[in-house]
């Protein structure tokens, strides 16, 4: 599996310290059988590591054990590493290879397939980035069963997000598998995880750098980066934000006569199944709007938003009264 | 010149305080006739502020004026502006769009083309970057009327390393111009860089992620970024540098049986004729030589050599003998 990859190449291995005692060994053991030499760069756990600093560190190895252009960088962990590890891979001596071998949930259906990387700035997530697909992604559903509780959900988020704007057929199996997933039947979670997968894969094929189409699977970020900003990266999960986001936007849909009440409902009710909040944060609406101006998917200074049209099909919209908003805001948001 | 580029869309201008007081306004007034918002950032000028701090400061003031994916970033300014600019619009939201006003002698000739950016690590040159080409390179070249001597000098450096590995002809035409050349002769300089862009460009064109030809452009980098890298950035010129390194390796090619020592002589006192140095700082080989092995062409562990085959040819040899670069970096540096 790794060997077309990596035979006699180095390759560094960026995880973290929860994640590492798991799979470090395994991982390693496997890429020193295809030929590679293989060796950790270990940074920290969590959201906030996705920042420059973390970042430094990872250039600071690999320049003091004079990594080449021909190394590869082998991301093992969840979105953050593969984030921040892509990221690092994208710009190393203007670019390196990169694998991606994902532990978590959210990562396995969404941030390791697609290219995106980044690092968070204070101003704003994923603020410094860029597109750089990697040689392959690996899943192996079996790191799922060591995923906490809620990062599970967490992952679950982006799994009924893809659902919800590409295929309404998908919502129906995962009405009916919600229970299995969280259970962690590996049929169940195998089959959502290779679903979302050729759901994404699809759109990042028509529209990799998000010209138009692939926009769509930011479905509930832009409410969702700014919870996530606003309460301060690692306080939600960005599945968690995401869900509330979700559920906002969704709410706007209905506002504006994209959505059924019914159907709006179904995604409040698949989202509490998968344990996911369905509010946001005690903040005001306006304090709110603030943290989603600077979202980069404002394009000319205009906010932007993906809305539902009913179930399995999504569109973006510009044209939004700011008025609309607010009270989607204020309706979908914990009491202050 | 600049309307198809930015009409309609904000302008940011990175630029410096020795650069800004002769052109920002007049470049300002230029953007804004093609109907662009231009606001300029400011950052330090020289080599030293092609770091992650001054980086940060850039993505600093992008985000604090909502700068969106629409955005154009516009280096004006020598090589480290263009670097650094060009790097931030590579990474700043994943990407957006970036234009080149180069106003020094090496950045017209040979930095703002062909797409590479970057910033420095302390622990090597160029080494975090990306290859991220510009919409336009718009070259003024009487703003070369203000650049001071030394620099003039540097920029020579890469005007004669193009003619070295690309184009006998073009060294012909040096050696019967370079005095003109260095009085600033408009017709002269306007000559020197249309050359050198067309011999870069189609160099670039044919390889633009450096596989393998663009990296005869490197002629004299190896030693050169580890002359700057050991003398601390910004103590030597990287034209100067540059020079040195040439010299370096041209020694190489000879000792190598691939150029004549009438060949060598001609590098010698082209270099010596642009006001440049043709040795390297008072460094132990063996110093220099740990600088040269950090160095990012180092493929798989081993150390790369572009070397001449006559003039206006070369060839990449990464099969050298240490005692040979030895001798070479020995009998081309100053006395300790």
């Amino acid at each position: 599996m790794y060997a077309p990859h990596v035979a006699s190449r180095r390759v560094a291995i960026v995880t973290n310290p929860v994640v590492a005692p798991f799979y470090l060994e395994r991982l390693t053991a496997s890429l020193q059988r295809a030929g590679a030499q293989a060796t950790p760069i270990l940074i920290a756990d969590g959201e906030p590591a996705k920042d420059w600093s973390t970042l430094d560190h990872v250039f600071d190895e690999l320049l003091a054990a004079r990594y080449g252009r021909d190394a590869v960088i082998c991301a093992l962990g969840g979105g953050v590493v593969g984030d921040l590890a892509g990221f690092a891979a994208a710009v190393y001596q203007r670019g390196i290879a990169f694998l991606q071998v994902p532990t978590t949930l959210l990562a396995q259906v969404d941030s390791s397939v697609g290219g995106k990387t980044a690092i968070n700035h204070p101003r704003g997530k994923n603020m410094i980035g860029a597109f750089h697909q990697p040689l392959a992604v690996v899943s192996d559903i079996a790191t799922l069963d060591s995923l906490p509780e809620r990062e599970l959900a967490a992952g679950l988020a982006e799994v009924i997000k893809h659902g919800l704007v590409l295929d309404a057929s998908f919502i129906d199996w995962l009405e009916q598998n919600l229970e299995a997933l969280r259970r962690r039947e590996h049929a169940a979670l195998a089959f959502a995880v290779r679903r979302c997968c050729e759901l994404k894969a699809k759109v990042v094929a028509a529209d990799e750098r998000e010209a138009g189409l692939r926009a769509i699977l930011n479905f509930g970020h832009t409410f969702g980066h700014a919870i996530e900003a606003s309460a301060g990266y690692g306080t939600w999960l960005h599945g968690e934000a995401v869900a509330a986001g979700m559920m906002m936007a969704s709410e706007l849909s209905l506002r504006l006569g994209l959505a059924s009440p019914q159907e709006v409902m179904r995604v409040r009710q698949l989202l509490l199944r998968a344990g996911l909040p369905v509010q946001g944060p005690a903040i005001s609406p306006q304090s709110l709007l603030e943290w989603m101006r600077v979202d980069k998917k404002a394009g000319g200074g205009r906010m932007r938003f993906v809305l539902l049209c009913g179930l399995g099909a999504a569109q973006m919209r510009a044209d939004l009264p700011e008025e609309a908003v607010i009270e989607v805001i204020r309706d979908c948001s914990a009491r202050p």
